[in-house]
């Protein structure tokens, strides 16, 4: 049993109302076995964490990752224009390979920013099942299921078969859930029958809910409800696990509808914010107890998927929204990276905060630089002045991903040539 | 005489509606002499730029640079509780020697995150103008004055020594401004001597303006006006240079007023969000004609002196205020990071473009990274994707300050282990 001990480290477990505190971690395999003191023989190798913070790995809770190849694609557009002029027309250039090559870059890019699990919604999900077993990082995926356009079923038997064949594995790292896409591209009938699946197979359901003030407006004009209401009418709420991406625009009596649901909402602020969409009422969700995780979506919208950028952009909205510097202080928003995102994958129970038993899914923070020096609050620090590319060593399933913020197992040389090519071809067109 | 040349780069010239090209770059001693394509054996050193975009140096417009010993000291408080439990005590337990270590240690930060030049205000300015000389980068220093207390007059001695010592010196590396700290320290007659002052030597003018809704109502209790009315019944944008920090709250009338003043305003957008200070009318007020630059503010509030977390914070809020991401557009935060700045210094002959002619103040930023890969739109990447730590060279007048993320001119390692011993001993008794 090969045993990987981190010694002198400051330790922010996310544990509750734990304070860092320094210590050692022992891991053992897969798992952290032991925290606090552990002696030095109690490892076959030591990394010496001395100027280290080690955090539970960041979860990205909301993502597509092949549109990394689109990212600085197209900025500064209207949101339709923006879709329909290039994101999709992009899009439709995609082969199964272009898509196989994003998902690669954009574990890559999470590897390399401290992100150890993220839930990604795409198509081709068997080709990105299988990078991620091969890159080592956690997943949970899903098929897109858009039903506005007659399939013959492709869809959903595609997002059977990915549930059927990955759920589970990849030693355990890889988990499914099923993905209706929206409320304005999932009509009722449609909806009612991913939920009787879900329900029967105890599958956690991933949907975008009230991105934009225009879905808001469709809804309305379709059903007079507002998402939220349209959802929660058809049962999503009832026994399903479900993860709301975005919540933008929810009413005080959307959030009352959302108390006491199982998941709760993935927030992604960069995206919100660069595309014009506003502000989701965390705070407010937080305060009636519905669960908020963080995430990035896409590159293609967001540039980067860099979580300590939304953790940033989430603390100063909700700070600007209320004018006040002390709503969603430092800890809360490292939790909404990390435990919060991990209840929203429903993997609450093995990842999320580094507690002997979980799974060793972890980085380690450098903090020997001008910008995080001197060391007063380390939690304000992480929150407020860590980037990404401060991560040195990430650990997924107590394999090292990246260590000196070298990658080892992807080849990232050979990557990135590969995906300008792949980018160029797939716009040329457009 | 030496020359060095960066060949086949991305040259981001920030010259008017240029778009970035492949091409050369040609520095003889402090200044760029040729761009475009340069042979070979014009140079005596050659930098490789293959896969690099170089940049003109950013230019941080507002700044109290020895703060960088209180980041992450004080974060999730309420303005007033951050000001006097925190920052104000801490302050006064700062020596002259430790003022100079935070603001070398500031200087390391921003030569590693790209930032050039700089503009500060603080106290004693003359330990902060001999470490700016040392270290070889580029600054417009303020003696802060305050004069709701009096002081004998030390403070405008100092400021006019600041000026007498140092306006010009070190290369011409610093200028100098005055610094009435803001409306609501300075009152009518000690604003009317500086503007006098500031006339008759041709020195800008630095001061804080309507950072907070307090301010406002303040000023409005004790003259009857906004703060924007107040300095301009004074005078202050008749003939004189004005550098206005902050400005969140300007009304409509208050954009009247400075529409045409010579200077502009300094956008911190990360410090007013991170203390709940509200969003300033950047848009309106370019619209207007205003020249806006951006700054991060002191480290105290911002955390980090990251000139690109600006840059997305400003865009973003923008985007969201109009709800519309066309707002603020890549190239114009872009320009706002460099020649708005400049312009906002009076340095725009000097500096904020990569123009033959004008000093060698520039950054290359390495692109060969996951999360700046493929390459799509290259100025959308630089001001969505990157951040102050894809900077791997920086140069200022012509003098490379970092190369391959190395400092030259800072023992990184003895910095830090200073800082970190000062930062305690001042934080102790608070």
């Amino acid at each position: 049993m090969m045993r990987l001990k981190i010694e002198n480290a400051w330790l922010v477990t996310m544990e509750g109302e734990d304070s860092p505190y320094k210590g050692d971690l022992l891991i053992e395999q897969d798992r952290i076995i032991k925290r606090g003191d552990c002696s030095a023989n109690e490892a076959d190798e030591v990394i010496d964490g001395t100027g280290f913070a080690v955090l539970p790995g960041l979860i990205n809770t909301h993502q597509h990752s092949p549109m990394s190849l689109l990212r600085a694609y197209s900025d500064d557009l209207k949101l339709m224009d923006w879709l329909d002029q290039k994101i999709l027309p992009a899009e439709a250039n995609m082969t199964e390979e272009d898509i196989r090559a994003g998902a690669r870059l954009a574990m890559a890019e999470m590897i390399k920013s401290g992100t150890t699990t993220f839930a990604d919604m795409y198509i081709h999900m068997n080709a990105i099942a299988e990078t991620v077993e091969e890159v080592g990082i956690r997943a949970s995926l899903t098929r897109g299921l858009v039903f506005h356009e007659p399939d013959g079923g492709v869809r959903m038997a595609e997002a059977l078969d990915l549930i059927d064949q990955w759920h589970g594995k990849a030693e355990g790292r890889i988990t499914t859930m099923f993905g209706p896409h929206a409320p304005y591209t999932c009509p009722p009938d449609a909806l009612r029958q991913v939920i009787r699946l879900a329900e029967e197979r105890d599958i956690p359901i991933h949907i975008h809910l009230a991105e934009t003030v225009e879905e808001v407006s469709t809804i309305r004009q379709k059903y007079g409800q507002t998402p939220t209401e349209y959802l929660h009418a058809l049962g999503l709420f009832d026994q399903c696990h479900v993860l709301l991406a975005h919540g933008v625009h929810l009413s005080e009596s959307d959030i009352q509808l959302l108390k006491g649901m199982q998941g709760g909402v993935s927030h992604n602020p960069v995206s919100n914010l660069k595309l014009g969409c506003g502000i989701a009422p965390v705070h407010k969700l937080q305060q009636e107890g519905v669960n908020v995780g963080l995430g990035t979506d896409g590159a293609g919208s967001a540039t980067t998927l860099d979580m300590f950028e939304e953790m940033k952009a989430a603390t100063w909205m909700q700070k600007l929204q209320y004018g006040d510097p002390t709503i969603l202080p430092a800890k809360e928003v490292l939790k909404m990276a990390t435990i919060h995102g991990a209840k929203l994958l429903r993997l609450d129970h093995e990842i999320g905060t580094l507690s002997p038993g979980k799974k060793a899914d972890l980085i380690l923070i450098n903090l020997n630089k001008p910008h995080l020096t001197p060391l007063h609050q380390l939690e304000s620090l992480l929150a407020y002045g860590v980037s990404g590319a401060d991560v040195d060593t990430t650990i997924v399933n107590g394999k090292i991903l990246m260590r000196n913020r070298k990658l080892l197992t992807i080849d990232e040389k050979v990557l990135l040539r590969d995906v300008q090519i792949r980018a160029e071809r797939i716009v040329q067109s457009v």
